[in-house]
């Protein structure tokens, strides 16, 4: 067990934070609330990037990018958006500084005040809806299927690395269509493509469902989303899809003239993910020694290191373990050889568990004789001497092993802590002493919600997809309730 | 000739917003010199990074991310930086927004001004440096070689759509170095990669060397650049590098302890490129009837268009063009194949040629009888009849002679714009009459140099690297000249 991280027995919460400082993925920077990605972290995340990137693209979206500032009068337009959105945001008033006269460093030039503040965007639906008047007239100009990679900036008082912070990267797709129906197909694909990104790529299985009203986006008709279970018990959003209906068309005079010939307003649905995916990532699957990243995120797959007393061996190894990268990397698979002298193999095995290298391959002189190596799992910590013919075939099948595995163990993870409570003091129990999702019924009011928000700080996390109904009585005020709803404490 | 284009010879500038505007590449936004970048324009923006990106990582570099805002007070520590670039700037003052009391919308909050105010990273040296401090105590922690792709804003009162914008996306490296020799040879290493892509990828010839002291970036010591030369005969900086010495490590207190056991400050580079490239691409080398790209940009790189009068002629030609299609994308060819029939194939050439796809392929019912295609290049506007049989084969042949031709006229108008001026009236003709590249003497001085700028808004280029020395006469002062320099006007 690494020395240098807080165990997750102790303070699930400091176990986060050392693992994301000590396995270098980010850290604070100088401007409250921002961090900073290092390369570590970024490497990952440039993963998610390029998996989601083609996904989208294989579903006929393209890319585009729209200002970093949008006019403050702007969010003014659409009346939820603003009361959900504009208040925390960073406002630029000024264009320009100058020496201070005092020789006290710099000022904000007075005379250079802006007519109206821009604020820095926190999402973007407002600048794209603005611009899209522009690009529709007619039927055939529909439907637009854009995506945005962009850095947004939302006020945030208590932040945490990755989970929440005042800027953060993300993803916004920003879609527009001629009739409900296909903006609500859009919405509903794009959960599809979130949860197989989720499930398959990130190795985090999902719940999907739609938010209540209280919980919706502001400006939304409907968001979908999927709810991610952390290893602590508490829920955490992995991706919103909105329909957003004709608000942003309304509120932006965005119009199309139909096959009909008929003026209508356009219809929208926006989606998006974050590098609080990576929060989810890291609180999904890693352990009291590090990260322990699914293979096909991880940039680096398989370590090998070298088991030497003097330089002769060294060279030995080294030639062997040079075939073996060469053979691996043939194969896709990404390699790296630790061949530095300026560190033991132990501290070498300790180092790669906590940046979560799925595999690492130890050689030593012994090995190179028997034609063999030692091979150990990240995931499981087992370890096996393998013959080197073939090793390539053994460790591509022990990658998608390794994925599998992370996968299940999560899936079992969720199953058994996925609850139903049907009074109010068994939901208080499994919430204290269990956490994990919760099914309950609710009388479907958003001052229940509140209320039980207020005693409990559980939220609704979803009303599943496909919901079975079922008659009931609400927990909290015994009303009539037709289906159960999934309740958590949440990131 | 297209009509909507203005041509070049007409109004060259014109021409430029027009082609950027008609071909969907940019536009303007409601935000006053900002630029929505259009899926047209950002997928060849997508290239220029995966091209770049690969090329950097080829050399060892890593990316990362650091945070958008800078606090104002880094500004003043690197005295010649804040001279250079904290002036023109988007200043955030406040953090929150409310509701108008008077129910006119929302404005500032001014219980929410920041303490200390927060620029918008115009580049981001300071608040890398800052960092660099944390990450480097010994000369085993060197080099750092760390590459963030952004958005930066720089408030700029002319703007011109990729050109000159207030925020522009870009690519900034940071290297962190032992010796100042190390640091140098990454900041030439980095403009030999600058310069490759643009000739090998971009198809852009162009000029190496360094900056005068006048011209060299705010806060470094030396500054390679590449000057590439637009058809109306002004230059174009297309990307620079810099030798920044240990002036940002003295500003930041980065200091390591070096093998021999000395505190030492540590030294740097950094270098750029943005989507200024775009605009470099667009005037390198298209044309009246739109936009010309070298098929190693170009997002779609063969278009099929069918020739048809009614359905069965369609489904004939379309079985035909999608074994072609299927035949190209197997060799890694992007291939559109456009049966659209709200549009005829007359107006479809026009828009494949206004959008710069390299090779346009078109097929009717007697091509198939024939097992022919006819082919169309955008470069030279030839057409061929080709046999079917191994098309993808000549396909890819062609794609790479219109790659190769396009570099060689560039570099053609390159050569032939190149000018030697031995006197002030010389000098002035072909700044006037002819534009282009100008060696002339100069006396060295920053004097000289801003009063001939002054005078004719020419500018010195670079000092090009390996120059051959000379003596001569300043042209402009007729003092003593040890060597040629480069002038030009310039974008």
């Amino acid at each position: 067990m690494s020395d240098q991280i807080t165990s997750r027995s102790e303070n699930y919460s400091q176990w986060y934070q050392d693992l994301v400082v000590k396995a270098d993925l980010a850290e604070n920077s100088a401007v409250r609330g921002c961090m900073v990605i290092k390369p570590n972290g970024y490497a990952i995340w440039e993963k998610m990037q390029q998996h989601l990137d083609k996904m989208f693209k294989d579903t006929g979206h393209v890319n585009a990018y729209f200002p970093l500032f949008i006019p403050k009068s702007f969010f003014s337009k659409e009346a939820s958006h603003v009361e959900g959105f504009a208040k925390e945001c960073a406002v630029v008033t000024h264009y320009r500084l100058k020496n201070d006269p005092n020789g006290k460093g710099i000022i904000v030039d007075e005379d250079a005040k802006l007519e109206e503040e821009l604020i820095v965007r926190p999402t973007s639906e407002t600048i794209i809806w603005n611009t899209y008047r522009g690009w529709v007239q007619s039927y055939r100009d529909l439907p637009i299927l854009v995506n945005q990679w962009a850095n947004v900036v939302r006020w945030e008082m208590r932040t945490r690395l990755f989970l929440r912070t005042t800027e953060f990267l993300w993803q916004e797709g920003h879609t527009a269509h001629a009739t409900s129906q296909e903006a609500i197909e859009e919405a509903q694909k794009m959960l599809e493509v979130y949860t197989t990104f989720s499930e398959d790529i990130l190795a985090i299985p999902v719940l999907k469902g739609t938010k209540t009203a209280n919980e919706r986006f502001a400006g939304a008709l409907d968001t979908y989303c999927i709810e991610a279970l952390m290893q602590d018990g508490k829920a955490l959003q992995a991706g919103t899809s909105h329909f957003l209906g004709q608000n942003f068309a309304k509120a932006f005079d965005v119009k199309f003239t139909s096959k009909e010939g008929k003026q209508e307003f356009v219809w929208a649905t926006s989606w998006g993910v974050s590098t609080r995916l990576m929060g989810a990532l890291i609180m999904s699957h890693s352990d009291d020694d590090g990260l322990v990243l699914p293979p096909r995120l991880a940039p680096i797959q398989v370590v090998i290191v070298p088991i030497y007393k003097n330089e002769e061996q060294l060279n030995l190894v080294s030639e062997q373990a040079l075939k073996i990268k060469k053979a691996l990397e043939a194969k896709g698979v990404s390699v790296k050889f630790d061949s530095r002298d300026t560190h033991k193999p132990g501290w070498k095995f300790a180092e790669y568990e906590l940046k979560g290298v799925p595999i690492r391959i130890a050689i030593g002189p012994r090995d190179v004789e028997n034609g063999t190596v030692e091979v150990a799992r990240r995931d499981t910590k087992e370890k096996n001497i393998y013959q080197i013919i073939d090793l390539e075939i053994k460790i591509e099948h022990i990658l998608n092993q390794i994925q599998d595995n992370i996968f299940k163990k999560a899936q079992a993870r969720l199953e058994a802590s996925t609850y139903h409570a049907d009074s109010w003091e068994e939901f208080i129990d499994i919430l204290d002493n269990k956490g994990g999702f919760i099914y309950a019924h609710w009388d479907g009011t958003t001052e229940t919600e509140l209320k039980i928000k207020e005693e409990t700080k559980a939220t609704i996390r979803c009303i599943p997809l496909d919901n079975k109904l079922e008659e009931g009585k609400c927990i909290f005020t015994g009303n009539p309730s037709i289906q159960r709803v999934v309740f958590a404490r949440a990131y």
